[in-house]
């Protein structure tokens, strides 16, 4: 044993991780109490395998960046088996394969790993666990209802208080009524998808942004450019009046929307408010937002998010998703078996809950010194962050930007102000989210719009002028702490 | 949505199965007691991810029947990925690559489905889950005791009272020893496996069959031949004297294999003794028993196996089993790294409780009949039974065979006793136990041998003078009961 020249690496493959005792037990602490809330809702647990025949899986994966469409595949007795990329679709597989032995509506739950075959980055895991619940062969509102309200009970269960929670809900029958009315073909073409993604990007890229995205395409800052939908500008601006309705209480946002139309659309959210607030689950809980579009190409009906806010309501990104999948298990019997479901990732929440934990204990906003002969200027900028309510201190060792970061992680600093000379000549400050960077880096794996999301979010250019309210957005800081 | 010719099938792939309510919560809450024993004895959760490189996962599973090993492997980035067989390799690798920051010993505990690229059967799954516990950076034989307590408190944990189950013990260093002493080279050679397989198939075969395996071969039931391991006879009678060298306590055991020899094995298994002796482990529940050598490659010193027993006393199969594999680690670190582990099969033992749960409802051994001109020699068998204390009745209704094993299993039968032709011809009636078929139907999935042994088990030929005997024993049936 002393010819070290053959010895295997101790390594595991890029985008994996292993979960040592705290996370591994926060992690199945969600499984557990999601599952009793599941379960006491009249949900019976299912577990199907985590290999299928990659024919019975199908390909609803977002924003593919690898050849082999996402998944994990390979070959086994002449047919291609696949690891299971939700918990969706192999749902689907069951379903149609013991239709007639089931009691319909079919309530079941799961929990377990699932895997995806994606360029795998910092805190993008390439393996992480979802918690679903599903209703199979209900084609009634209140089915989506019932999800949301037992998303919120989920949420509770797991300890985050009412407001520190809030459901999106919005329906893809929305959109398509407009696209409709705008003379855009209905189902699954490449311009709706273009569509669907550019309203996806609104929260990280404002209207502008998504105009540009509906219309011919955007350069964004690193200069890569994305084509866009191709929209004209009746067009664009029919769809940006559908996203921008929503703010305010569901029934606001309903009269907003009920003026652009899509009966179907309207009605089917005038049903989930009322079962809603049957369900006493109020505003504050679950709002409709018409920005919501969720990333899997399968829905075809309502679909909501959950969403962690941080004190001051501000978004932590988010921990779970679902929606209206009445066409996945026609792939299998050829008649439409209307279905509803909704899944939490479990270790996007594990690190959410972390982070909300955590928020308590921030240390003060560091302001970073690049050019000893401006350091005034950095003593300025703390002063005015000081003044606006935010705890602020400048560097004042010797070190170089690399070390003045581990300072500033040491300090607990919740976010890091940069002004170096490029910065100066363009009149902004860098703004860098440090807690955002290390919930990345430790696992915001699960839900791929959210970490797209937060990568942007990470670091920020902001006007010098919009410094302290940039800053305080970023730390979620409340009105009255000014 | 009319056009069906372009469906997909909804279908597992072989060998896979799904998990509704009552298995999935049974498995479940297997997984949560053992893992709250586990936890209380002072082991840390550790989840490792389910792909790993091949490379680090090594070689070491046993009578690998396909072209790959045993594994499910793939293609990534030009690297070869597998999942995990087991939780032992992932482990080593985890150990390896955290060397330095573990707190050594380290105990870590586990549970996670494993994949086995095998060809699949009925109750022969490739995917299961496992529940283990190890102990690394010990090399004290106190460490293998405390895995084998522990399993004793786990199996009592799932709800198994004592007397309920068994734990067996060896070394392969006792058979180390003898193959030194008889003049076969010692480390990983063929000649040393085939002797481990004809020991391991002792229960099934008996002394003569493992004699034969141990020569020059052995031709089965179905004519297929399995090459021995070539010893002479000389060398054939020191195993034998060994394989046939445990019945009774451990330290009646003990006294005999020390005439055998083995300084080193002797020792450690006093020292286990003495230990468990120490735990409060008593002879009925640990006993040593020179023919548990288990199947994996890795193991290089104590191995165990946990066996649910019937009332009678009478094994049910191995629902668990562990031992010490000093090497493991090695494989990456060039330097020898003691470790020590036991893995519970959460769904194989699962179906075998609610087999041991099941005992209580038999219904009458059925005696069918293959010619209604010798209903006689039925009815005189059933005759036979009763006397002996068993509950029997002949079938009387007018159908062929497979009707009749039907009703047999509707009537909750434990044994069919079957005479043809051939049977009459021999002297001879096979004996069909439906309980141990129904459970490996159902899920005897995890340890591979024992679900050779028990495929083996569930149709016997017997001479017809011992029908009485043979039928008791497979129902296991008490002597007060005679």
């Amino acid at each position: 044993m002393t010819d070290k020249s053959n010895l295997a690496t101790p390594e595991k493959p890029r985008g994996f991780i292993d979960r040592t005792g705290d996370q591994a037990a926060a992690e199945r602490g969600i499984v557990e109490r999601v599952g009793a809330v599941y379960e006491q809702w009249g949900f019976e647990r299912l577990d199907t395998p985590a290999i299928e025949y990659t024919e019975a899986l199908g390909k609803f994966l977002p924003d593919l960046d690898r050849p082999n469409e996402g998944v994990f595949s390979f070959q086994d007795d002449e047919r291609w088996l696949s690891l299971r990329y939700d918990l969706t679709a192999p749902l689907a597989r069951f379903v149609a394969e013991n239709f007639d032995t089931l009691a319909k509506p079919y309530r079941r739950w799961a929990a377990g790993p699932v895997w995806r075959n994606e360029k795998p980055g910092p805190g993008r895991y390439r393996e992480f666990w979802q918690c679903d619940a599903d209703t199979v062969g209900s084609a009634s509102s209140a089915a989506d209802a019932e999800m949301i309200a037992m998303a919120c009970a989920a949420l509770e269960a797991v300890g985050i208080a009412r407001g520190g929670y809030q459901l999106k809900i919005s329906t893809r029958k929305l959109l398509d009524a407009v696209l409709e009315k705008i003379g855009v073909p209905g189902q699954a073409n490449a311009t709706r998808l273009a569509v669907l993604r550019a309203i996806d990007k609104f929260d990280r890229l404002g209207s502008q942004g998504v105009e540009a995205l509906l219309g011919d395409g955007r350069k964004d800052e690193s200069g890569d450019f994305t084509k866009g939908a191709g929209l004209d500008s009746v067009q664009r601006a029919a769809v940006l009046a559908l996203v921008t309705a929503g703010a305010g209480s569901r029934g606001d946002v309903l009269r907003r929307v009920a003026s652009i139309g899509g009966e179907e659309a309207i009605a089917d959210l005038r049903d989930i408010d009322a079962a809603l607030t049957a369900l006493g689950v109020g505003d504050a809980q679950a709002q409709i937002d018409p920005t919501i579009v969720r990333g899997l190409e399968y829905y075809t009906g309502a679909v909501f998010e959950a969403q962690l806010l941080t004190k001051s309501g501000a978004s932590l990104g988010a921990v779970g998703g679902g929606g209206r999948y009445d066409d996945l298990v026609a792939r299998f019997k050829g008649e439409r078996v209307p279905a509803t479901g909704f899944s939490i990732g479990v270790s996007r929440l594990a690190a959410a809950l972390q982070a909300q934990a955590e928020t308590e204990a921030d240390g003060p906003v560091v302001v970073l010194v690049m050019d000893q002969a401006r350091i005034g200027e950095a003593m300025a900028m703390a002063g005015e962050l000081r003044a606006g309510g935010v705890r602020a201190e400048v560097y004042l060792g010797a070190s170089g930007m690399k070390a003045q970061l581990k300072y500033a992680d040491k300090r607990s600093a919740p976010v890091a102000v940069i002004q170096g000379g490029d910065e100066l000549a363009k009149g902004v400050v860098t703004l860098k989210d440090l807690k955002l960077g290390a919930r990345i880096a430790k696992g915001l794996g699960e839900d791929r719009e959210a970490y797209a999301k937060a990568r942007e979010q990470v670091q920020r250019e902001v006007p010098r002028g919009e410094l302290v309210a940039a800053v305080r957005e970023m730390i979620g800081a409340k009105d009255r702490d000014t």
